[in-house]
């Protein structure tokens, strides 16, 4: 076995990750860093008192050790612990942004490790930011090069191609040249894992946890001085050929030049992203008395009337895969960003009952997954119609805007702003974990052991 | 996905792991599991200051923590990191225990697990020997069930079915019941991981140290309720659907009748594998003064052509992988068990070179890979044959007095004597690792970052 050289994809990675000067990345892709930054620090301390979040949080408290980097609503523990519980727990309310090229989750693996490796090292706040831009950019990467084939054949590219960019971000933090880029690469690849048969279970939250960890693991072993086959991603019988990979190396020759972080989605509905879309086009149409409303008619992509069709929720989970239960939410204006609205009272308030009683589901194969069609009915059969597509590029502004009533609806106006601010400034990692890690009574730190 | 049960070979390994009385244990299982035991801790002890362990060793103990669990050669750290760096720590002489069912080193991802766990929870030795058992018997047995295909595809069975071993071990000695077994296999499933491409690098003893840890860490979460899905190993594109295995659910059914670990080979030469058969059929022969001998022709699988046949060895290393090398250190009389001897001054010797000379290595397509055929000849054309086989079963006395002479080579005789009789006499896990892990002048603590 070629056990001595990167191949054609670990080096164009390693060249990026060890080479990109960080004065040169966008502006444009800097701002929306900022805000995937944001709404990472917003939906992991919303999420931090769900149950996987305190179990794994328990887990690396009762571990100690040396206090090196924060974990969210707990004391300081070592890096690579740091880096596991962030993971789960930020992926906890699976409100996370996505990345619909490799369709992953970028920030939940790549943030905890930069940000863990930067609090270890005391680096400065810049610095954090460009190590977790280039990490997210060089996973997003990574998993178009593995391609769809690897997701389809059950991979969680949150979790394997974000091993691969959390290491690049904690590679990046410890200033590595390309030589050690390839190291830490080569070494992660024996690492990473984590399987779609986990969705729908905690499971999921924590394949972004080890991904995160398995990055700052491998980055402190290669700074040690480990050497691994630098060829395990791209060489024979390396990750990408043992896991379904489709090895699209031209895909990675323009990294740094045609940056896809700026396509990142955020999410700004707390439930299923295929009901995303009906969600935005029912927001088009104008609007009117709830009682006026005769029928509401859905068209999406097929594979979605698998998923989150449930025609008569019961309970706030049930709400969260269900076009009737979301629509009623949005038409009796029920705020479908805020976590607490999918509740039993919701589901079983006969205002929503009622109107999603109204609203008739179709198929359309003329339709992407993520685009929707809904129009509005009165009882004379006059009625509007919206089409929406989650890929339609918003402005800036409109975003910024976006993720800032998200962040407010989740953690509060106050800290939502003060998170902002922090970020934009480049606060360092410790000035922007107090903001907003700390435990408070709104955090339970104990484990439900 | 089916995310709320188990399929046929999680549930048959978890009935197996949870309900396998230890009384009925077969007496041969357990006395051939004591050489494991011991060979293990001899490796252990004797790959403790290679680059890989000190390295391991530094990342663990700069991160610190609770004290639940030595680290061979270190401080106590807790279980999860016990486990990641005693892992790598055994194998790093590549010189532990083979299973040829599925391919694996079930002693080094499986004896860290079972131990870490064993120390943190202080269980009597009896326990942690059981715990030991059982979880190797099914790393082989998972093993077997993934089968020849997922190896073959790239997957080092070490790291993998060695995952779940450590799993299964980590489980038995917190006593769990078959549900919390399930969720405990079904977790690690999403964890498991470990590529054949870093062989001939730090990365292969890393996949045993992997392997182990991630077994503690599934174990620990399923203690604190976590909730995966418990057929993420089984069922719809879960670890062996995704990981190339071949589902052979019929070989778990004898799971506890017949006990596979007893077939498992102790290494009684620190070289590669490849050259074993053919140093045993030499030991055969009679002997006979190295200057009479004319020739040695050696017949062997041709496989092992391209892996072990450097013809004139001009390193230590190159001995490792030389027929030539070892034919002669054997007619020397310089013992192959010895780690020491591969070194460059037996190799730059100018008899062992003379006596290389004249060995010739002959393919034979009628042996498999564990036989060889050796013939030796004097100036005359007179010659003797011997053939052996390691799959030849020696008896349990020849097998205890070539494992208790393979340790004292390694450690000396009075340690190797001492191992013996605390595992035989089920000594506690700390009085074990007492007795061979502490740090002495012979082991260097310091990582060479």
């Amino acid at each position: 076995m070629a056990v001595d050289q990167a191949g054609v994809a670990t080096r164009a990675l390693a060249l990026f990750a060890a080479g990109q000067p960080a004065r040169d990345v966008p502006e444009a892709v800097r701002a929306v860093f900022h805000l995937s930054l944001q709404d990472w620090c917003a939906v992991a301390r919303a999420g931090a008192s769900e149950p996987v979040s305190r179990q794994l949080r328990a887990l690396v408290v009762e571990e100690g050790g040396a206090p090196q980097a924060d974990v969210i609503g707990g004391p300081r523990v070592p890096a690579r612990a740091a880096a596991l519980a962030n993971g789960a727990i930020s992926h906890a309310l699976d409100y996370d942004d996505t990345h619909f090229d490799h369709i992953g989750h970028p920030s939940v693996a790549v943030i905890p490790a930069a940000l863990a490796m930067a609090q270890r090292l005391g680096v400065s706040g810049r610095a954090f930011q460009d190590a977790a831009i280039i990490g997210m950019e060089a996973s997003i990467a990574i998993g178009v090069w593995l391609g769809r084939n690897h997701y389809q054949s059950g991979f969680h590219q949150t979790a394997t191609a974000g091993a691969f960019g959390a290491a690049v971000a904690a590679g990046r933090v410890m200033n590595f040249d390309r030589a050690q880029m390839e190291r830490t690469i080569g070494l992660v690849a024996t690492r990473a894992s984590g399987i779609k048969a986990q969705f729908g279970t905690m499971g999921k939250p924590f394949n972004a946890g080890i991904a995160a960890s398995n990055g700052v693991e491998a980055a402190l072993l290669a700074a040690s001085g480990f050497k691994p086959n630098p060829g395990a991603l791209d060489g024979p019988q390396g990750f990408g050929a043992t896991h379904a990979g489709e090895a699209r190396d031209a895909e990675l020759a323009s990294l740094g030049t045609i940056w896809r972080l700026p396509r990142v989605q955020h999410k700004f509905h707390a439930c299923c992203h295929g009901l995303h879309a009906a969600l935005e086009a029912f927001a088009k149409l104008p609007g009117r008395e709830p009682d006026k409303i005769a029928r509401i008619e859905v068209r999406v992509h097929p594979r979605w009337l698998t998923v989150c069709n449930t025609p008569a929720p019961a309970t706030g989970l049930e709400l969260k895969f269900s076009y009737a239960g979301v629509l009623a939410m949005a038409a009796l204006g029920i705020s479908t960003a805020r976590l607490e609205n999918y509740s039993l009272d919701v589901a079983q308030d006969p205002h929503v009952i009622g109107i999603g009683r109204r609203v008739h589901v179709h198929a359309d194969e003329s339709l992407t997954e993520t685009q929707a069609r809904v129009a509005l009915h009165d009882a004379a059969g006059a009625g509007d119609e919206a089409f929406a597509d989650l890929m339609t590029p918003m402005t800036l502004a409109q975003r910024t805007r976006r993720v800032q009533d998200k962040c407010a609806d989740l953690v509060g106006r106050d800290l939502a702003i003060t998170l902002r601010r922090k970020i934009i400034s480049s606060a360092s990692p410790t000035e922007l974990t107090e903001a907003f890690m700390n435990p408070g009574e709104d955090i339970r730190q104990d484990g439900a052991v």
